[in-house]
């Protein structure tokens, strides 16, 4: 039975691997439409090798360029959030890759959901922003949200293990990124080469300083109580530095079913392509004698205290994950351009939940104007501790 | 729905475990059935507390001395093997725990399989020396065999998670026994003491002895192949000293799903009689961050041959695997009796081996006629050896 694939964000990380395992598996997997950013070129070649019918780039200059690279294929090609939204809704896809990174991904989504697609969910603000709408959408299209996540991939393997209703907590584990044993003072000094220095994971440039910040995990709990039905305080995080156990299930009997395996992405993709069967030889194979040593500890809430914005969020509930989400974004923009601190980061995202009112979202626009408002409070909040700098 | 339990082997270390938590929930398990060894003070205590109305042990003298300190109660009380035959397929009892140690659990958990009992095993001799026959009774009654072994349940926990034709091999972690680190001339001067501390479990005698040779986990080698269908070169065996990770499967897309708990029996047995229900605070809370560190090695099989011995044995198949446990248990017999050494176990195990042809059984008969065959060899090898020495 060949599964139908359609890929929001095609030229990025997870998009790569995903078209990795299509091509790994030419039997199981056809590629119906892609959608990637700017990058023609590599977009060209995916095209060239996969053969989707429909494609879309987010510029119209980039669109033009590449339907004349592609003049002589079979392929429709389209730009902009309306092109976004076509790929996502392929008429032939059977399920959608949804791995924009951030809350451009939102909209095109929940398009994939409105046609009835399953969807493989790789990007983490769709749940965060907009989790009880999304949420609603999937269960009145009776559609299939699987995590492509390595830790969310890993919850639900192990929520196979036992009843929903006899789960005591789920347990995500965080490498604890590179500053894991830093001092508050050492972490004031940290530069953005250094924080781009994911120790287990090769992952894009803005999740690698989400994992720095543990924002990154903080996230996931957000995600990990729409994806499963977990309250806060079911949703606990345990720093794990080698990331070979990529999360765990508690169950109220006292047994923890874990999930273990080599840190590559390919093996959650694949898992979510191809639920409930699992693919051969995906995942390099993990040899626990020659890993020897896994540790675990605390994760440290003072030196990280994006971690405990998210728990703050998901308790004040209604907007306040989308306005930590979208802050966090500018906060990180800023300081991929090296124009604020790594521990700025953490006072943006202070700021401005501490200027927001939470209220419930009936659409989706109503969570887009809360991510809007965000931006614009985070971006003069940096303006304000700069020019007190 | 109360669920009625029988249980062979009530004063032993499974058995009272077993109590323990059929009183933890009386609402959920009434104990029907009880058999013991020949210790009447505890049966009798038992027997008022759960007040089954059966009840059997095993000397005909043990047993008058019983109907006499229960007189004042409504209790059948029987002896012999008939009477464990009794108990095993006690007409009202829905789960038979199985849990004699020894070939003589044979006998009447075959029985109870004929009765139609599910059975939750915690005997290892029946499926070792009789795999082929019990699964095969099993299949033909439509009788569940639960395990109890924290391996076995930890493998079974751990196979929800996929289909089984996508199973890549089962890893049983192994404490690897107080001698883990010894060398071979350590290893030939240990003493009974010494190899009665094991380092995680409190168990049986025989059993623990049966964990510093390494025996213990191949015997289990041979449970898992009867228990879920995968051939010798699909079952690993992985040093794992803490005892938290209970077992391991690793699936073919190189995804890997792990059990673990607090060293604790009446979770798997919990699971084993309420399976598919988790029951509350069963087994105390994991607290990953307080171990802290998880360690895992190969197995040193110079040190302990008696793991090789096992996959020795179900590679030739037959009565192999029966010949092995049988002298197996004179072996450990003779040196909890301090009458050889520690080294003198794999010895008599290998000569007793070298000294078998295996064929296939027909009957349980068959089976026992194999057992005792093998402890007069293990025997007669003992004497020799001593004579030699």
């Amino acid at each position: 039975m060949m599964k139908r694939i359609s890929i929001l964000g095609s030229t990025g990380s997870i998009g790569t691997s995903t078209l990795a395992v299509a091509e790994q598996f030419p039997d199981r997997f056809s590629v119906v439409a892609i959608a990637g950013g700017n990058n023609s070129e590599l977009l060209e070649s995916q095209i060239r090798k996969f053969r989707p019918a429909l494609a879309a780039i987010a510029g119209e200059q980039a669109a033009g360029e590449l339907r004349k690279r592609c003049r002589d294929l079979p392929v429709r090609i389209l730009s902009g959030v309306e092109g976004m939204i076509q790929v996502a809704a392929a008429e032939n896809a059977d399920i959608t890759v949804s791995s924009i990174v951030g809350t451009a991904g939102l909209v095109p989504t929940m398009a994939a959901i409105q046609a009835g697609k399953d969807i493989a969910l790789a990007n983490k603000e769709v749940l965060v922003t907009a989790g009880e709408l999304v949420m609603a959408e999937c269960r009145k299209r009776n559609v299939k949200l699987f995590p492509v996540d390595s830790e969310h991939s890993a919850i639900f393997q192990c929520l196979h293990s036992g009843e929903r209703g006899d789960v005591r907590r789920l347990i995500l584990t965080a490498s604890g990124g590179p500053f894991r044993n830093h001092t508050k003072k050492d972490l004031a000094k940290v530069t953005l080469a250094q924080a781009l220095k994911h120790p287990n994971w090769n992952m894009g440039r803005k999740i690698t300083i989400d994992s720095a910040t543990l924002m990154n995990k903080g996230l996931e709990v957000i995600e990990a109580h729409w994806l499963f039905g977990m309250g806060p305080e079911q949703i606990n995080v345990l720093v794990h530095p080698q990331s070979i156990v990529h999360s765990l299930v508690e169950y109220q009997d006292g047994s923890v079913v874990a999930q273990l395996g080599m840190p590559d992405m390919k093996g959650p993709i694949a898992y979510a392509l191809s639920y409930p069967d699992r693919l051969p030889d995906v995942s390099p194979g993990l040899d626990l004698a020659s890993i020897a040593t896994l540790t675990f500890q605390e994760p440290d809430r003072d030196l990280f205290p994006c971690l405990g914005f998210a728990y703050d969020a998901l308790r004040a509930g209604g907007s306040m994950p989308a306005v930590l989400s979208a802050a966090n974004e500018v906060a990180v923009k800023y300081f991929l351009e090296e124009k604020i601190g790594f521990m700025d980061i953490p006072r943006v995202l202070s700021a401005a939940m501490d200027a927001h009112t939470p209220v419930s979202f009936k659409s989706v626009d109503e969570a887009l104007k809360a991510d809007l408002w965000a931006r614009h409070e985070a971006e003069k909040i940096i303006t304000t501790v700069k020019r007190k700098a």
